[in-house]
């Protein structure tokens, strides 16, 4: 061989060898496009006129309940985005890095090449200007959502939960909460997810929680939303008027059902959705209002799953331990399992068809 | 030549060839890593015993006045991190996409190679969790602060003004603010910043507008912060005792300096600074007070870079139209020219050695 083919193979041998040295350590996010833009709202229009040399209120105009959108695209990008939406007083944190220090969903879904839109809702975080006045107190609450988000029951944690026992951890996860500028609005809410869903096309909604009964509405008013996957949706479950049932005792309260008409529940049949539950739910009523509220909460979605399916829908409702995930808490997408979870909501895009 | 070496000169040839057809699209960016937490903040502990069975406020804890942070990390990273600190009523989106859709300091700094480290100070945005009451309400003020801002005297633009005219944009615009979680707090504010710089060790300091002023504090508070560059600090310029200057009259009320003890006063000759001021700013006393509260500023930032000079320092004041910038709001960074604003910066980090 020649002294240029001799040098050439060396030239091609070296690639694989320095990809090999760079293996061990994970590989870098390749990012086409990142940003981050406000969606929908309202304009408060003040009545005067405007005096920029004495201003006052008078003829000035107040923008507010939009919701706050960031965005990643990365290289080489599936055909939908996710678009993620928090749940209740949480905010984009929730999809981020977990409170013990790991990727969250926002990374490991890019890592997926699936582009990323995370939701701030109206009137909380960075969409935190509100057209409504707010009194906000500092109310300690922190030992309740360790209960209720069913970490454990405070000062114990759940035997095997995946969730990291030390205080950096628990320090973090207090500390991903911020409050309500104002009431939660479903309507203005459901209108600024709509609107983002407007601006980008089709994609599929990721709810968590609270905005589990805002996600199916938002697939009602909006069919850019190709599917939904819902973890752990805490209300809002709608029926078809005259076939709702009743309501689901627990210790955590009455659990409502909401009848919607007809036409609008019939929309929820075309899309295909699959919700998720985690562990330590009971399953006969408990005294632990914090874990009881969601055996109501799981019973409710089976109900919502018949109702929907029998009329041609396609829910899904997945315990985690009946597939083999044990220990998950209210959040499984940032629990020390979630790139199983994550495998799991993969598996179900791939078998829809939504991970082209 | 042999078979093996034309190949290989083919396959080397390719390389550039390929290079330059990508050459015409932006390059992705390319993430080592990238995530969020909170930084500082305090807990309260509210006295009494927590009942899981019938939870009330009694036993349990409340943590808030933290920083959040959303940091990215190049690959290639430089030694150092830039910290980004918004200004009043703003949060992070002041250093994302522009109010027209463009990039923003974060974007423009990763692709420098520099690490981004963006933060929401406490009580504010996706740091909301205040340890304080709050009341809130929607005022509206968005024709103030397009005058205090510098886009122009409403309802009409500064001529040449570095700011898109369309509706879009200023939708964009008046939708990045947020409101504060009860009273701002420097001292709640510098120690979370301090934290941070705790944490991730030396780096450099970006401020705007009121983060100026916590800046220098926090560069007081730690020896962390290897420099400062601030844009359009608003108040809080340090001197020391006994060489206050005078208050500086403007028709938006009189900006008055802040006294240390020389001891702390001297730790800001240690370091390199660099303030930058947009256009638009009267050069003698105006009856517009969104603009001409600027001037007071402007001429108090230059009684303070003699100041720290004097005394051994390293600040500089840049007014951008000498440098040849024309039309520059308080938004240097998120101007039509913030290409050319993102130049000379980078020219002053290369001068004082801080793209290493």
């Amino acid at each position: 061989m020649s002294y240029w083919g001799t040098l050439c193979v060396l030239l091609l041998a070296a690639g694989p060898m320095l990809h090999a040295q760079k293996a061990s350590k994970q590989k870098p996010l390749v990012i086409e496009q990142q940003g981050s833009f406000a969606i929908g709202g309202t304009v408060i229009e003040n009545p005067g006129t405007f005096d920029p040399y004495k201003p006052t209120p008078a003829g000035q105009t107040f923008r507010g309940d939009h919701a706050y959108v960031f965005y990643q695209v990365p290289a080489e990008a599936r055909k939908y985005p996710l678009v993620m939406w928090h749940g209740i007083g949480q905010f984009s944190k929730t999809w981020e890095t977990t409170p013990d220090g790991r990727e969250g969903y926002q990374n490991i879904f890019l890592r997926r090449r699936f582009p990323v839109y995370i939701i701030d809702q109206p009137r909380r975080g960075n969409a935190g200007r509100s057209t409504v006045a707010a009194t906000i107190n500092p109310v300690p609450d922190e030992q309740q959502w360790f209960d209720v988000f069913r970490v454990g029951v405070w000062p114990n944690y759940f035997e095997g939960v995946q969730f990291a026992k030390d205080t950096a951890t628990l320090n973090q996860y207090f500390r991903s909460m911020v409050p309500n500028i104002g009431e939660i609005d479903i309507k203005v809410n459901v209108n600024a997810a709509s609107a983002l869903f407007d601006k980008i096309g089709p994609a599929v909604l990721v709810t968590h929680s609270h905005s589990g009964g805002m996600g199916w509405l938002t697939a009602i008013k909006n069919k850019n939303v190709k599917a939904i996957v819902s973890y752990e949706p805490g209300s809002g479950f709608l029926f078809p008027e005259g076939q709702v049932p009743a309501p689901i005792a627990s210790s955590a309260g009455a659990l409502e059902a909401t009848a919607i008409s007809m036409k609008d529940f019939m929309l929820l049949t075309k899309i295909p959705i699959v919700i998720y539950y985690g562990d330590n739910i009971p399953d006969k009523p408990s005294n632990n209002p914090g874990a009881d509220g969601w055996r109501a909460r799981l019973e409710m979605a089976r109900l919502w799953r018949g109702a929907v399916n029998k009329h041609g829908g396609d829910v899904t409702v997945v315990h985690l331990p009946e597939a083999g995930l044990k220990g998950n808490t209210h959040f499984p997408f940032s629990d020390l399992n979630n790139i199983e979870v994550a495998d799991l909501m993969s598996k179900w895009l791939k078998e829809k068809g939504l991970d082209k």
